[in-house]
């Protein structure tokens, strides 16, 4: 550890510590600033935001999209794992669903190549909302309102679950968070950030956090080992890629996340089992990095991620269209 | 049967039918405009908008104010009976939340006196929200923006489940909702109703609902006997205002339920068994009027009913102050 801790401040020392980082040019920098959304089809997207918050999406009645990629909670549900019909206990834990269409692939394993793709897959688990396609689409269509929604958007009144996942999709797409203070300092703003919180970014550089933390999302592009340099000891039984691709080298590979937004989506990792943002990083860098960053390394990096917090969901709570007397009933107990 | 629709053939005969019930007077109605909410501290209302929505007030993390008594759905779960923690069945039909400020009590047997005191239960039931006020307020006071925001509305950081429900019932002030087609009736927009649903409400007030379901709520001002002039058979063990009141004479009475946005507060009754409109207008006739409605009567009161369906919630998806590395975890599974 006194080697890193030596190694660091030789880092520092090179152009001067505070001042270097202060003069760092913006311009040939790991992350970049992410753009506001381009909503190519508003109506589409309001179809989609109604249906993400709809629970009649699930057999039950009470399980939306939104309830495990909770838009008021950084898209996420705050929990190691999710709750599922019945209770049921979810594998793995809720990535957010902010900034979700600048991932690579959906899913921890990318099992999905896009939001629409990933859409489909909730309502149909029987672990997560337990309805089928079929019966989603036999409820949205009982429904006048979301008919007529749906001849709008798509010029026919036809329900089917391809225009359902393509509206939600739309909708996330819409879900980016940008000006964040990170950005507004990528953008030039020298004022943004701390000095502490520049040094975290020189830190998370430095260290080699951005070999697989960067883009616009700051991860999101990539599939990575968890437990590179160390092994990742963990009651979780989900394999990663391995599931997808069958090769053995995937095996424990896990899409990297976003950072973006990170201090309001714990808990950490796939398991979320590192509960604070203390924790993961230690861990990451125990584990990926080989390292062991020092308590003030610690404060620095946690301080920086809390910088890329940005612009959070901002629209009003959509009203839901009410059901008709064909609608069939949820069936939250049998 | 036949009595019965002569009567009513011989009421809407009296002053020439359609041209009587266009001619009646607004002002002397038994069903006043509902006004909008004045919002007396807007502050402390935003404060319980926060926590309406904020799962953190249960032992799962998952469970809100807003999940049984849902904003984008009229203020309810649209379930029979409501889902708590760990699936538990609830033993009641999840009342609206909109107008409840004008109702005469809180909850199917009127237990709670106001709001205030409503808000506190479902946090503590076990079957609910399965928490308790002390950790509730714990899991608060850890996180550093909502102290700020008590701070804000109360003059100092402290946090305690008297503020917290204070809070809360604040925001359930503001769900009101002015402005329904019949509103706009009221206030002498002769065009607002179509004949048939003139003829309805016609209906509705001859036929003897009114009795119950009048003033500004269209109900919530009184408790009566479900299953006055015949028995109400139903498997739910709810037994009505006796639990609070020990009388014997109170077996069966309920809060009379609110009929404002009724068109979207399905299934109706207290045991959520009535799944329409029509079944729940068919079966009133019957049990609490001894009358049975002609198909034309029960069409007409049903469209009667769809124009009291006012002005929804309409303000911005709050963002939940994130917890701190001090916030207990939820527990949802143990």
């Amino acid at each position: 550890m006194k080697k890193i801790v030596l190694a660091i401040s030789a880092c520092f020392a090179l152009g001067g510590g505070i001042a270097l980082v202060q003069a760092a040019a913006p311009a040939n920098e790991p992350i970049q600033p992410i753009k506001a959304a381009k909503v190519k089809n508003p109506a589409m997207a309001e179809l989609g935001k109604k249906l993400y918050f709809d629970v009649r999406l699930s057999r039950s009645g009470f399980i939306s999209c939104n309830s495990c990629h909770n838009l008021s909670m950084g898209g996420t549900d705050n929990l190691k794992t999710s709750i599922g019909h019945n209770w049921q206990k979810g594998p793995i834990n809720s990535p957010t669903v902010l900034n979700s269409s600048l991932n690579l692939a959906q899913f921890w394993d990318g099992r999905a190549k896009d939001l629409k793709e990933q859409a489909g897959g909730p309502i149909a688990n029987p672990g997560e909302m337990a309805f089928t396609h079929e019966l989603a689409v036999d409820v949205l269509a009982s429904i006048p309102q979301y008919v007529t929604e749906f001849k709008q958007v798509f010029g026919d009144g036809k329900v089917n679950i391809d225009r359902v996942t393509q509206s939600i999709a739309a909708f996330e797409d819409t879900l980016v968070t940008p000006d964040s203070r990170f950005d507004q300092w990528l953008k030039g703003n020298k004022k943004a950030l701390s000095a502490q919180e520049l040094r975290g970014y020189q830190t998370f550089k430095t260290a080699g956090c951005v070999a697989c933390h960067n883009g616009p999302a700051v991860g999101g592009n990539s599939f990575q080992k968890m437990g590179l340099v160390k092994p990742y000891i963990t009651t979780n039984t989900a394999e990663g890629r391995v599931a997808v691709t069958g090769k053995d080298a995937d095996r424990m590979n896990f899409k990297v996340p976003t950072l973006r937004n990170v201090a309001l989506t714990y808990p950490y990792f796939h398991d979320g089992e590192a509960a604070t943002l203390h924790q993961a990083v230690d861990t990451m860098g125990k584990l990926q990095l080989g390292r062991e960053f020092s308590k003030q390394e610690l404060d620095d990096v946690v301080s920086f991620l809390h910088t890329l917090t940005g612009k959070q969901p901002d629209f009003k709570l959509p009203i839901l269209p009410p059901s008709s007397d064909k609608t069939p009933a949820p069936k939250p107990f049998n």
